[in-house]
């Protein structure tokens, strides 16, 4: 599997890959029955940036940066480049010199289970990119990996032409034939949420609006009226 | 001490609260003789928001986000969001809707022992939130856990009516009896400080103005000239 | 090595210290081989802050700041303040009185392998500060420890008077016999980024750039068309 | 809360104690619904011990064990030592003099919320110990904090004189007050789990036996056959 | 994807697994191009145990162990239990009941991205499990998860009937496909690390065994005789 | 610094270091003044092995331990082999060919601030080995590093030749030439040591043999009789 790099990967439609993008993370996360989520360890080092492409994927060695630039020259626009490694690295695998050449391919941004460094110029650009952590260690470029192989990033397994989204909330990933889909429960998600919002701001509860009122009780979820001694509260 | 709520809290003095919000969190916390931080776990989600008001409290299942619905009902104008959980969890217990129904209730903030989600709204908005961390993980609503009893958020006990304080230093709370007498320590070591401030700006040093320096030489501190070999320092 | 201060120290040239700065903490960090990193656990606080300057060092007890009273008056104008441990402390060692009491000694910044707190003031004032957390927990005065002697922070270490330098990639130390050295080449390679750069824009490719393509082939590397069955893309 | 000791504590029965400790930290954290688990981070030093005890409670400084050396004045026979510390430290706070000393007063244990050391000594003693870490790290004695106040350790708050148990799953705590009831709860699950036991030796499985296999149903799961492409597996 | 569970998965050959058990995990791993360890997060729970199986899959909510009772239940001798959740949890999700019913089952062992309780138990029994944590908080059985859909477990993907090996090193995952190749190129590397073993008592160095002798020199690398002054050693 | 190896370094006394290795760990960290230790994180991963030697460094890139295959040549009888990394890893850099390697050129034992492998052998020969972690996951031999140069280890500086002690407690490191000093100091502290030991089996109290009564009540320490009310117990 190392030592490999497919040229040609299978897309979404972009289209749905801009909906989705629109709808956001969480939303899109929930939408796809939890899933996907890269968690709360990869976050948004450009704060603001909104990002949706296809998953072009780089399987790199901890401190090598080499198969970025296998990867990046063969991203077409609106890809994401997902790098991903053999073993856990914190290292500044991304930085400005590369962004410029991500940009002059069309790549829709970056996603790294690593670390990044130039963050200043990055945001100056406003460049869409999610990392483990910053940090100003460069990596070499002499072990073998993979490009556009599936890998697993953020605890996610993503394969290439997979949809990726990215906001300030973090990243998700959707499989690529269940991307119409899961947009159509995106959009009625919102939907929902929208109507929600206007029933609170007229003074509903989300206990009533969700259904979850009976709930409460058949579990055996009592109140009591109070105050408690926080000493005795263990006894009520 | 699972699947309750109490509905009624005792709560202090809204000018006492007001004024600690004022006094900032780092000073509170020295003001109670350094106790009550949530410690540097728990950060600000939205730059510069300042909340001060009393606890009401929810403890949660890990990823499980009931118990919010079932707290934020019962919040008061000027009450404090405080969740924690029965184990570890880092998944976006709250978002925009919820933020949504805080603000309908007249809640002055939340904190969380767990992540939080829709963090561009949250921030668009200045809702003051503190939590562990960003996660766009959503959660169920499934298994019961308690409204209004005392909890461990933090690292700090936190019983409902308590004063809970956040800024950019993260979080302290201060029980609900000791409140005022916190203030007025509060208050003298803010005047303290100003002084200090304005001895430093005229040349003073701080082993001076703390009454630090013979405390040094009773201990054995000595001065060498140097400059040192750095290779022997350690035989100084 | 504890119970001591060393009054002088020698420092590195003012116009090396400077160019150092403006080339960059990710830089600088390539050009003496990928090391003196304080690695991704210790961040920019004040966000686009740049620092470079001579090391005053302070090794302080856990939770204990009370070496930086005795280092911050030996700074002179254009040092930096750097601050280990003997143990890990995530407590805020430093706020905006100290902040106060550096500028007046016309220190260049600060680096602490610890938390810090009163950050919205640091940020206000646009203070440079690098360190580890955000904490709103205060320390005591009651452990010595020493002052300008060599010490490990962020993995490093920093004998007093190397030069260190941060900015939103974080912090890189550079021994002071060896600062004009890397800063030669440090500018040689800010030339060959540029240089790159503009081929980019061209249309060029940094497999190309680099000297890579051929690399890639000796090791073995293949280029398959693809796409590829996820599923058996291991078998490839 | 910090500077003081308080010298007389109540406590729970031994009986009910003795019994507790039987039953293991796993069952009791169930039986009293799921809450008092220190969690993963405090575990057995010494494996195969088993403990339970009142609780005497000391709460120390960052890297300052002084507080032990009070606490320990006050254990009497069959009580465990509590160690919670005012912000996280990792250092070793006990090691075998101490643990002489707790011999010498009857000490039936002792629960850290930071590291400890002499570990090769108080392995070949079998003296009962949880810590988070293993440090070599020694203390000082320098700041005051107290004795017999309630803190907080491993997520928990301890009262003076509640019930301590640790065993190879770790440590659980239980108030004093509720002790007889979570023990009668706890022998209760003791029966309950022998019978599955038994049943599921003769085949049987624990959807039947816990009536698990309906609620699955109710939920809406369901089986396939299978095998399953597992590159569709999303599309079942 | 959740919801489900898959009744009939392909497997491995019986023999292929044991001889894979056999060449351990360390060599399993370098033999698959150094792919497929979980790392080090994921540790033998009981020293010395050897596991070899195949891959039936729980896919769980954290705090949450519902799909464990649904997945023992399909699963045949010599199968191996993968446990991974849709977000991080550290509980205690696997005990002594549990494993009585998989040792009914005839199963090889368990696999948990989580914590695992009653140990002193499975250590006595021997019985072969590994985990991220021991924790004695248990879990929940309320909300659905799948059974023997493809899973992520210790940054690892693991599709149902993959093959798991587990020793004291901790655990690798093989693929069903390529299993029979990476045996062969496991025992190829033992013959060979054989041969270094005896080649090595006999005086040999590695640098001539591995032929990297010269590839040093061609990297440039060069010897100085020393001593060198520490303070300098950065200028040789 | 790096691409380099140092032939001749210089040694502390032989008797010197076993007289350390003798007096521990713990002992040695306190008789330097509470510094040398490398912390909670470097553990010892075959239980009750004790080490005492003169360190011979390795420098190596993240996942790469090419370095160890050029120190282990250059390793004396009674040597210590020290593995730091340009940055984090907790690949395994070493497993039992190298332990053969090692045995073969007379070694003391081996400190990695990174992951070992092959444990169950290194366990069954009683092999002294410390590390951060355990794993399986092998490394390459592409990247230059360095021998014999002045590393960080466990946040700890260690230069060639000085001594490194391992036991139970973790790992030491004291500079060569203060090796005799540090020495005596140690035997000092063990000689009281048994003397507090024998006094605390007569009841005395470390208040008193430490001289810390009085201590207490200068800093304001005061008791209270008790038993408190835990919910009032901040009044106090």
């Amino acid at each position: 599997m190392l030592g490999v790099a497919v040229r040609q990967i299978e897309r979404a439609e972009p289209a749905v890959i801009a909906a989705l993008a629109g709808a956001g993370v969480a939303t899109v996360h929930e939408a796809q029955g939890r899933t996907g989520s890269m968690g709360a360890g990869l976050g948004a080092i450009v704060p603001g940036a909104i990002m949706g492409g296809s998953a072009v994927t780089a399987l790199c060695a901890p401190g090598d940066n080499w198969m970025l630039h296998v990867a990046i020259e063969l991203m077409q626009p609106g890809d994401v480049l997902v790098v991903a490694t053999t073993s856990p690295s914190d290292d500044g695998y991304f930085g400005d010199v590369l962004a410029e050449y991500v940009k002059q391919r069309g790549g829709a941004g970056v996603v790294l289970d690593t670390g990044v460094r130039d963050v200043a110029v990055l945001r100056a650009q406003g460049f869409p990119v999610w990392s483990r952590r910053v940090s100003a260690r460069g990596t070499v470029k002499e072990t073998l990996g993979a490009v556009n192989v599936p890998v697993v990033c953020g605890g996610q397994r993503v394969v290439p032409g997979d949809v990726v989204l990215g906001d300030d909330d973090g990243v998700v990933v959707v499989a690529r034939r269940t991307a119409a889909a899961v947009l159509a429960e995106a959009q009625a998600r919102i939907a929902k949420e929208e109507a929600m919002r206007a029933r609170l701001r007229e003074g509903a509860h989300t206990l009533d609006l969700l259904g979850l009122r009976e709930a409460l009780l058949q579990k055996g979820f009592r109140y009591v009226d109070g105050p408690v001694d926080p000493d005795t509260a263990g006894d009520i």
